[in-house]
């Protein structure tokens, strides 16, 4: 798999950080919350000017009577994923998935155990795991996310998501939404928004939990987009095998090409929490008329975690906030979030 | 950009059929005939085993008690365009409008003017263009779809759709929509159906008029794909500029791939109307439950055209029929829409 924008090798070297790689089996995973019965709009919100330029966009664009007002089908709101709806603390999520796959892949392919760096893997040394090189990664993602059919990838993940658990919460990695961005997410589809998430971790993966997780059907995940091919089996029907074609690197500038791809629209309202995403804010605000532009700042080390390095928050490997995008925000009008103020509940634990 | 499966060089050659490049300005799109007052589903299909086949796949999908029931999110129906829902001789449109578009573009960049392929195709001699090879094709469509932004690109689609005239018919390509697929598609999704266009023409292109000429918005048409670079214009707006790198080639074992990187799921309904179709059905008829596959077949010369070679009809470089995929019809339980016996009226004209 082609060399992608994220910087595989500080996610590898954060891995060191990680209690453990197993979880134990939880019965389900996370319905949806966005199915919840209805409750005033925007609860864990306080009030202040993020849940206030919320509030306003929405009115603006569905009130017929605003100069601001956008038709239904113009309601596009995308929302980046890991940091955004979700944890990505200490690590993106499918990437643990990629490293504890290893020991399935390697029973399927035994000579594969036998090679790097699939022995490191297979080690648990995880000093040793944060040490791979940015290469042998790839050799990891390719062992562990292609060669298989769609169907039998969803499984999987599916699988692995109902047992794995987040080792600081010791919870479902879908259960750790913020529960303020579902809140957004019910919100904006009661608004007569299409909520898309728009994610540089992989769409198929994404796919898997995005309906039960968020209520966002697979055709509204956009993400990075893998190639797949065509093929026969034994019985004559076709399957489509997940091939380690590189289409589409969905992070930072492929964000706007992505959602373009894939939705063909300028979105209306853009999500977002770290440098990747800034082109997709930008791309969004250069569209006429109301626009929506937010960023979620992790400035809450207690309830969650505290990273930037903007505004002197701790450097971070993973969804990396600088001060450079911070001033960018200001300067345009983007309202920043801040996980500590404008949050009254972080969680629906 | 890369060779695809279709075979352009035969495109070429049927170019010389064409009386004239040029057409005179209409005053608007056709307006999507989804849009026409409700009228009995399927008025223009004859009673027999085609139209059954559409009434009763809808009536088991959609009835509650049925044992073959599909919940609405699983309605997913797709449609090949090009000898599906619209006339695709002499020439898919797209063709024609890469090659009427390169006086503009050599307006723009006088020195193309100057060079092979555009000083045969500015010629004008119908001939010479016919004997141009595929990497000289290349060079057109690379010229004429790439290098400019999408709204620009999308900008001058529809202008040239405005003006454009199929030369049988004097009327607009987006006219020449067959009237009982319009009813199909209003059909299907006045009975919950999600309906979209999978063609192997360009994706931005088909965007440009699915949504006036078939109801169907952007983010519903998969077609070949092809990438976008963000650039940031002199006023420092982020812009996606068409660049000719193709990402995916939308035809044949294509529309699966398309299908799933596009939409994720298995679609219960597909129609198509040639070998390049032929994928896209097979995808579709191999999913549990209740599917639909259709071809329509163009046996119908004097209505509009008769081509195969399936069942002795005449060879055709564009849309090929061939008898091999009819058998595969006939074997798997898809229904061939003969257009001579099941449609009472071709076009709404």
């Amino acid at each position: 798999m082609k060399s992608s924008g994220i910087d595989r090798r500080a996610l590898l070297s954060s891995l060191a950080a990680l209690p453990a790689f197993a979880g134990s089996p939880l019965p389900a995973l996370a319905q949806a919350k966005a199915d919840a019965p209805s409750a005033p709009p925007l609860a864990s919100w306080n009030d202040g000017a993020a849940k206030q330029a919320i509030l306003e966009f929405v009115r603006a664009t569905t009130d017929p009577a605003s100069p601001k007002f956008v038709p239904s089908e113009e309601r596009i709101a995308c929302f980046d994923q890991d940091g955004t709806l979700w944890v990505e603390k200490p690590m993106y999520t499918q990437v643990l998935y990629c490293l504890e796959s290893v020991p399935g892949v390697v029973a399927r392919q035994p000579e594969l155990g036998r090679a790097e760096p699939f022995k490191t893997v297979l080690s648990g040394d995880r000093e040793a795991i944060a040490r791979l090189s940015l290469h042998d990664l790839e050799k990891i993602l390719v062992a562990t996310l292609t060669g298989v059919s769609v169907e039998a990838f969803g499984a999987e993940v599916g699988d692995w998501l109902r047992a794995a658990k987040n080792p600081r919460w010791s919870r479902a990695y879908t259960d750790l939404t913020y529960q303020p961005m579902q809140e957004v997410l019910r919100y904006m589809r009661d608004s007569g928004f299409r909520t898309y998430i728009v994610t540089g971790g992989g769409q198929d993966f994404a796919r898997v939990y995005a309906q039960r997780t968020y209520g966002i059907p697979p055709e509204q995940v956009v993400g990075t987009m893998g190639g797949t091919t065509l093929r026969y089996d034994t019985n004559g029907e076709p399957q489509l095998i997940k091939d380690p074609r590189l289409l589409l690197n969905d992070d930072s500038a492929g964000k706007p090409e992505g959602i373009h791809l894939m939705i063909g629209r300028r979105p209306v309202a853009a999500f977002g929490n770290s440098d990747g995403d800034r082109e997709m804010l930008e791309y969004t605000g250069a569209g006429g008329g109301a626009r929506l532009m937010m960023l979620v700042m992790h400035d809450d080390a207690q309830r969650e975690y505290a990273y930037g390095p903007a505004r002197g928050l701790p450097e971070s490997k993973v969804g990396r906030f600088s001060q450079q995008l911070f001033d960018e925000a200001k300067a345009k009008g983007w309202t920043v979030i801040s996980m500590k103020d404008d949050w009254n509940r972080v969680f629906d634990l």
